[in-house]
């Protein structure tokens, strides 16, 4: 049954491979490269990852929609810079059973030349401002880089986009900031830690004003974006040609922004909290928050069985998803590591011995510290170390990330702390295109663009072209 | 505002589309034919009836998943029958950015040929067995017929399809018994009458041995199919060769079933309960259940509107899903057209009458009948009326239906019938294929099969060739 385990951040890769297998969360062997099977167990926790989003958006009056899949080529090449980005990564419908379409459709890639159209049957006047939807579907790139379950999917089985429309340029631009925050809402109720930063003009979403980034650190070194906030200004307005009347009956274009977590957004949980022994789930999105397993002593089976099955009465009562594992064919220490994998918050173990002593024995996942509670008292003691994993869970993987956030003013620093994947590496610089390609060029990373989660604004020389820098640019080796 | 109503059973189709669009539930008009948007109410509705499905799957041991959307063209032709049935009407993926790919990919028409090659990884001895799975997916077929909105769509933006694998026929057998009966436990439950019929062997799915479905009567004498239930036999198993090892150490393939019901369940409760005002729904999956509306008197405004707010507060402490409607830029008598359209359940009304009588007004969606209710027994009040509802609902949609089941023992009659789409005609049938072929020639309609949902068998003469019959068989004008 054990499976040789990878290193959470020796392997990372291979880790992460394995772990999305063996834990039943996505199994990668699809006949086609880059689409994988959200299995039952990962697909509760891609359902609990799922409603905090919307619960985040529902709450802030984002509607939920469903648009269509296909784009008519037509659509896609409305906005110019959009279809420059996209076309070389769509993949195209021609046929319709045995007959060659008029016109190729695309699988989505994202949803902003979907939506256009409907906005311009939907819009007539101010009254109808703000208008702010989301979606959670499948998104489809046919990546040429090597693909990599759930990270880089040319099935992006999970996508959550939010699209809104707005009066004014202020308002849009009040929305990315919302919408950053209710990211930020979203990453901080798992626990995952992140930069946010506004992307360089090059590297920002086709069709797009600016673009900001989320990005996590992975245990091997490198980023990877987990969010994006994109202020669209009147560039889709305008080549869709979406208006409305203003109250002096005048038309405008309407301003838009939209908002994407992918899959990432799942992985990101997993990656962060993760370890040699598996994931770690936190308790608000476990599908099994305690796994109950006997320690039985010859003798004392049923004993300590019914005393098991009691405790996971008692904790289901007051609201615990519980496992009450009493597979006869598995040894105690085949059901630890069996749930260990899984990343199952908490254990609770019954021996002969805790019985004896009216206790029982918890487990803490994280940690995998043991204690003893009151078995009078297991609603509470359960209770409290879910608060405490998850709240430690937090604390531990930010204080994991910030350690590895460097700055330094000399690019020689930068392109060695990057060359050995050592972390961020925040460098001054003057913010002008050419010296931004040439220190990526130089330290042979990417520059994830100047922070927007800090108001601070250091002083300093480019490390390019020694001018006065506009602020420190984050830097890192990239997914 | 009011826009021009279309009478239910006059002009069914007009009164469906204008109704969709117009609630808010679906707009079709995106630039690809047989593909639309589920709109913010829509897709509330949407929600709540897959949750009823969902919570009927996940009680009785099916786990959600997610596969792929995309199927090789390799695996689509492993079974015989069901690529010669599918391949001229699915949607092939020819080209990945500028490249043709090697292999075309089919846009999955069901997901059978989807989830085999994963059950051949999956799936080693009797332990792993029966196995059951669902997902909740989009769908894609290039219907050559007239495209409708959720009717007949070529983009099924809403497919929910189990899988089931087994160690014998028998039990393979009793799972598509348990199907049923969960189908019929959720369209009774949404209040939509059916029959259930098994399909004649030319219109089984394709690859099963038989099909079993469930037709609705809709207003205009057409039925249309919304749920289906497949024994699949062994025929995906030995095209994919899927085997277990048994008990006793030998392999031997699996048996499957398959059963789905598309977004014609969800269509299936807003035919079966509207009317020419717009859509009934029943209190369960309203999205809102009741909508409080002040009727006004100059200079009593605000007391009216206070109290309306209060009665809104009170059904929400309560549970209910309420929305208050105090918009000033409306009549009353416009916001009771814009609920009854919706198809909200319950509308309060509360004006300064009943305001001095200390009562409210509960106007029923079904019936439009107005009752007066203490103001502080407006929850009770409110609850009684909303079980009242949900089963007049069902009571009348089953006895209009049931209206229209007619049994007839002469092939002329039941021509008559036909023709002027009465609705379900039931003519004894000996069985045979070229008797049912000729059945549905002269009557110009479809043999929706035997009766699944009684044990009864009647006696009589075939309609066709006058030899003792099997049974009586079902035919009907169809969708």
């Amino acid at each position: 049954m054990p499976v040789k385990r990878q290193k959470w951040n020796e392997d990372f890769g291979e880790w992460f491979r394995d772990v999305l297998i063996n834990a039943g969360i996505m199994d990668y062997r699809y006949p086609i490269k880059g689409s994988g099977v959200w299995m039952p167990y990962g697909f509760k926790i891609r359902k609990n990852v799922l409603q905090i989003i919307r619960d985040l958006l529902d709450n802030t009056g984002h509607d939920e929609t469903l648009f269509p899949l296909l784009i008519p080529e037509t659509s896609l090449a409305q906005e110019a810079a959009h279809v420059k980005s996209f076309e070389g990564e769509c993949f195209w419908v021609t046929h319709g059973g045995y007959d060659k379409l008029k016109v190729r459709y695309a699988l989505r890639p994202t949803s902003e030349t979907v939506i256009a159209p409907m906005l311009k049957l939907w819009i007539r006047s101010h009254a109808d401002l703000p208008m702010k939807m989301y979606q959670v579907v499948n998104v489809f790139r046919h990546e040429t880089k090597a693909t990599r379950p759930i990270i880089r999917m040319r099935e992006v089985a999970t996508f959550k986009e939010a699209h809104t429309c707005h009066t004014t340029g202020e308002e849009a631009e009040k929305q990315v900031q919302d919408a950053i925050g209710l990211y930020k809402q979203f990453f901080d109720s798992v626990g995952v830690p992140y930069v946010v930063s506004r992307r360089p003009e090059w590297d920002k979403f086709a069709g797009a004003l600016y673009t900001t980034a989320f990005d996590l650190l992975c245990p091997d070194g490198r980023v990877l974006q987990i969010g994006t906030v994109h202020n669209l200004g009147q560039n889709f307005a305008k080549a869709f040609d979406i208006t409305y009347e203003t109250k002096e009956g005048n038309q405008e274009h309407i301003w838009t922004t939209s908002y994407g977590i992918s899959g990432r957004g799942i992985a990101a949980v997993l990656i962060a909290h993760g370890d040699d022994n598996g994931i770690v789930l936190p308790p608000r999105i476990a599908p099994i928050q305690v796994a109950v397993v006997p320690v039985p002593y010859k003798g004392k089976e049923e004993e300590v069985n019914q005393a098991c099955s009691d405790v996971a009465d008692t904790l289901r009562k007051a609201g615990f998803c519980v496992e009450l594992d009493l597979r006869s064919e598995l040894t105690p220490g085949n059901k630890f590591y069996y749930w260990e994998l899984r990343g199952v918050p908490i254990r609770v173990e019954i021996g002969p011995r805790d019985l004896a002593n009216g206790v029982v024995t918890l487990v803490r996942r994280d940690s995998l510290k043991k204690q003893t509670c009151n078995a009078s008292d297991v609603v509470c003691g359960v209770q409290k170390l879910a608060e405490e994993i998850s709240c430690d869970l937090k604390t531990n993987a930010e204080a994991w990330m910030k350690k590895r956030v460097y700055r330094v003013n000399r690019l020689g620093e930068a392109k060695s702390l990057l060359k050995r994947k050592a972390g961020i590496v925040e460098v001054p610089w003057c913010g002008k295109d050419e010296c931004g390609h040439s220190l990526e060029e130089a330290v042979e990373a990417r520059l994830l663009g100047f922070p927007e989660d800090t108001k601070e604004k250091v002083e300093g020389k480019c490390v390019v072209c020694e001018e006065q820098a506009v602020n420190v640019v984050r830097v890192a080796v990239a997914y």
